[in-house]
């Protein structure tokens, strides 16, 4: 049951930025037909991801809720990966598919890496990649991401002042994610290196809810978590 | 006719890295009723692309084949642009729709945004994005690409080389991509760097005849331009 040849009985489904449409055919179709969906929701909150997926969702799967509480955003709290790795490894032991879902791609700052870790050193754990805020980000804003032989890099806006400006002038085009409540810091940044100009926010993209907005219009101490800021640095292709 | 709030009648869509099932829904959807399918082929060759999304065209679109000269791999011959644009339109001019396959993602060193600044005055142009050879190298690698506060940047290999060293050394996790005849130079930045070591190769990744490689056994001069390298500093997550 445990044989690392057979077709995985655990999956990391990409499910995409927010449009239900844009999961793959390939998560689509095992989605379609697991036996176990388990994702994870914040305490006392809705799952995004589920509600992303939900039009894919088999009406008679069982579900896993990862329970994660919101603590900080940098150390996830282990014990939580260890009881759901626990539980989805039950369900293969019991030979049922599960599906593990994953907002944009489950290898790209995804929290699906701690289960993966925890997973396949057993089990063969199917990867199947998604879309990343990042390609839909770029797409709803019009803006081509990179050419030719541009550096470009994806900057977590968790890192310090000082960090973050030297990355920023490092590379061609720069993303910036995780906002959040780093929104004033990033703006703050990006005006010292003269780019806030140049700079594109985008938040939820292709959510039903997705904004774009000037950096300079966004008057708040915060972004949500689902906001990045594209700059390209050279204008023309 | 040319109402940009109109429906697109004009899309780029994201084909993704190899495997026909890494499409999305949604360009699955779009390229199912399309009257015309528009993709670029090197002069005297077959296009990678069309071959990807063979299983999804419709039997009776119409195709325009963007005949493509390899002269180099820094400077697309604008005048191929400038033809399809035309070609594109014309198509448009006349009520039909018209599906511009990209390999991967359309914005992440594509050459559909060549078109795309050439018809997006015009033209209200969707842009559909894919799963990049980035996000499927990495499920296929089985490697998670970032986590946390770690900066990703990915480098072009026909960068020099003195460029290429200082980009690895800033970043948490570099991702080469257009390795092709620049195997040499890359393999010899990486263990300078002593970073050989951690370097994962893979190339045509999802295609049939992916290959996937530790470094030190590639011992030809040249890998295939759909080749990447993805090298996680941070071992653990």
């Amino acid at each position: 049951m445990n044989d690392k040849t057979a077709a995985p009985l655990i999956w990391g489904l990409g499910i995409g930025p927010g449009d239900p449409d844009l999961i793959t055919l390939k998560a689509h179709k095992i989605l379609a037909r697991v036996d176990v969906v388990a994702y994870p929701a914040p305490t006392g909150s809705d799952s995004l991801v589920r509600a992303i997926a939900a039009p894919h969702i088999p009406a008679d799967a069982e579900e896993i809720v990862i329970s994660t509480p919101m603590v900080t955003e940098r150390f996830p709290a282990q014990d939580v990966y260890d009881k759901a790795a626990a539980e989805i490894s039950a369900c293969a032991e019991a030979g049922k598919t599960v599906a593990v879902l994953c907002e944009g791609d489950p290898f790209f700052f995804g929290s699906f890496m701690y289960l993966f870790a925890r997973l396949s050193e057993r089990w063969n754990v199917g990867v199947v990649p998604g879309i990343s805020s990042l390609n839909a980000g770029a797409a709803e804003l019009r803006l081509p991401l990179a050419s030719r032989d541009e550096v470009v890099s994806i900057i977590p806006a968790t890192l310090d002042e000082d960090i973050i400006a030297q990355k920023l002038a490092t590379a061609d085009t720069a993303v910036i994610i995780k906002i959040g409540r780093h929104l004033d810091k990033v703006k703050r940044v990006l005006e010292d290196a003269g780019l806030a100009g140049k700079a594109r926010y985008i938040e939820r993209a292709t959510m039903e809810n997705q904004r774009i907005e000037n950096l300079s219009e966004l008057t708040g101490k915060t972004a949500p978590y689902f906001s990045l800021i594209i700059l390209r640095k050279n204008g023309d292709i």
